[in-house]
């Protein structure tokens, strides 16, 4: 078996480069087959637009790097050594003039090692190009992806089913993270938010240890499990004890603009398009004036990824692009309200690969 | 309560830049407080040589910037606007020619949008003194590390008391992963490393879904709790059933190089040193080309942080320097033994973190 790089060296002819380089994350997982760790060591993979590729790979990982099927040439190095060597080795092999990175992933100090190799090399930030191989989900990721949100949603359920007034945010929280696990994700997608009463307002709240959850609040969930390398990534908010008139319309209008999302959404549409159809129904409610996030993001091997559902993005959604449709309603000081649900965008229309009921939930706790 | 950036203008001056920026991560979040998330979006703190800091920051994180106590200007952005207008406005305000950043944290998009805005910026990797203010643990931090070890060592009993012959690494590792939780783990400090056989060879392997344990294999678990925001990291390689006499001999002798770890640390050694006296007595036994790793990396916030304990690297480890102690050999296809110990730097010698016995142990499963 040797590793199929044509897609990726497509990428680079697209964009007009010499190589692609790729570093441990989310697309050299999709290309090897099993991930690798970086942590302060550089590790790179190079494609050329032509020709054979080439590793550079710290040398306790050769072994392990033996078994992904790679025939290029291999340029390690040892901690006692530094890895200047090895990146100039590299460079004077590839005699490449531009290399497109993975702007989100690599990070700076591959990128100076890069510069150090080679003053003149041109580094551009590909990252669009290149984990736009990533927006097609194949049939098998779909199925990862499914595994991912059961998971999560077996866990959801058996959590709100233990939640008690008094209970701190963190507790709750805790009891989530526990019952991922239980239910087999072998990670979370991210670390969850369960944020209660005045913390649901903040769309990326923390769970707090010192806040007990009362009758009336706004419980908001936003979590995930990973599962088979694939992300979940789902919001329920649920009221505790009993909801008001307000929370009970705030809700209803983050449903409809949620509801929206599916409707709009089938191959060939925009980002900007579906943004714009669910901003739209919370921008035409009274509380227009709480919208603070756009409608949502790409899904896959990363719990935030292309294509970024907003307005001024118009990138065409394929069949087979998985997003999370997210509206939220925040009132400052008081509570928010958010619904997200992973789609799929389908030739006729969309799936949502969440299946957990988005009707108003009051807890009797 | 204002955020104290004394020791960040400090770094500056000492490196001799006019600024030095944080991105969301370990040292982010000891100055802030708690943990932000970045992702897609950039997020920035730059705090001046001299003078007031600046932030840009996601226009959703706003609320949450609010409560980190932060005196300075903030230039927010909206996802539908893009970024490119605030690191302008950023750039504008500062009126900065250098800037020194976290090479092993900071990303490529950042780096380039701050080229973007200022092309004359010289952007130096300040990694080592930035992430160096960490090295030097606090007594809240010795807490938070000793609360992650002690989750850690609960949940190894626990699962090593649980395996039996005929189970899948991967199932052994879930086992494991699922009593770190469950023993009050906020997070996995890295995901964990459930290696038998002839995949303990591999310093970092990957639990096979396919493999079931035999008698007669090294069992190696590399793994972690995070806790109180701190990492813990931890190996132990045990026996299934019996242990060879071959062995025997190399567990004998990676423990003999541990020990000689924990034996010659005190204040004002070098990690240089630590890794020559651990590393030469694996090189005095017949095991020396089994030798595949440095001896560790220091541990905090970050699973692997500065000091990493190698050979050529002179620093001077201060007490409250915290480092894993972590010698292995490794027979390519056969099997590997490492033990790793967490250990704290003190005047007077060396306290081991780790409480878990060291001693040879057979399985009887």
């Amino acid at each position: 078996m040797s590793l199929d790089i044509s897609e990726y060296a497509r990428v680079a002819r697209e964009i007009g480069v010499d190589a692609v380089a790729l570093v441990p994350g989310p697309n050299f997982t999709r290309l090897v087959g099993h991930p690798f760790m970086s942590h302060e060591r550089p590790f790179l993979l190079v494609i050329p637009s032509n020709g054979t590729p080439a590793a550079l790979v710290p040398n306790l990982e050769l072994r392990s790097w033996d078994l992904v099927g790679f025939d290029g040439a291999v340029f390690d190095w040892r901690d006692q050594d530094g890895y200047d060597a090895a990146f100039t080795a590299l460079t004077g092999h590839l005699r490449i003039r531009s290399l497109a990175v993975e702007g989100q992933i690599m990070r700076v100090f591959v990128h100076h090692a890069l510069k150090r190799a080679q003053r003149d090399l041109e580094i551009i930030d590909g990252e669009a190009a290149i984990s736009g191989l990533r927006v097609i989900k194949t049939g098998t990721e779909i199925e990862a992806l499914k595994a991912a949100i059961a998971v999560s949603e077996r866990a959801l359920e058996k959590t709100l089913a233990s939640v008690s007034l008094g209970q701190t945010e963190a507790e709750i929280e805790q009891a989530l993270v526990l019952n991922l696990f239980a239910e087999g994700a072998e990670d979370h997608a991210f670390r969850p938010i369960a944020a209660a009463g005045d913390n649901s307002a903040r769309p990326h709240a923390k769970a707090r240890p010192d806040y007990r959850v009362e009758a009336g609040d706004a419980l908001l969930i936003d979590f995930g499990a990973r599962k088979h390398g694939h992300c979940a990534d789902i919001t329920r908010t649920v009221f505790l004890g009993h909801a008001s008139d307000e929370a009970r319309e705030v809700y209803d209008t983050v449903l409809r603009a949620n509801r929206r999302g599916h409707q709009v959404t089938k191959a060939g549409i925009t980002a900007h398009e579906i943004d714009d159809a669910v901003t739209g129904v919370l921008e035409a409610s009274r509380f227009a004036d709480r919208i603070r996030t756009k409608t949502g993001h790409g899904l896959g091997r990363e719990v935030h990824e292309a294509p970024y559902i907003m307005r001024g993005n118009h990138q065409v959604l394929p069949a087979g692009t998985v997003f999370t449709n997210e509206p939220g309603l925040y009132k400052i000081g008081a509570f928010g309200v958010r619904i997200e649900d992973d789609v799929l965008v389908t030739e006729t229309g969309s799936v949502s690969l969440t299946t957990y009921p988005t009707d108003l939930q009051v807890l009797t706790c």
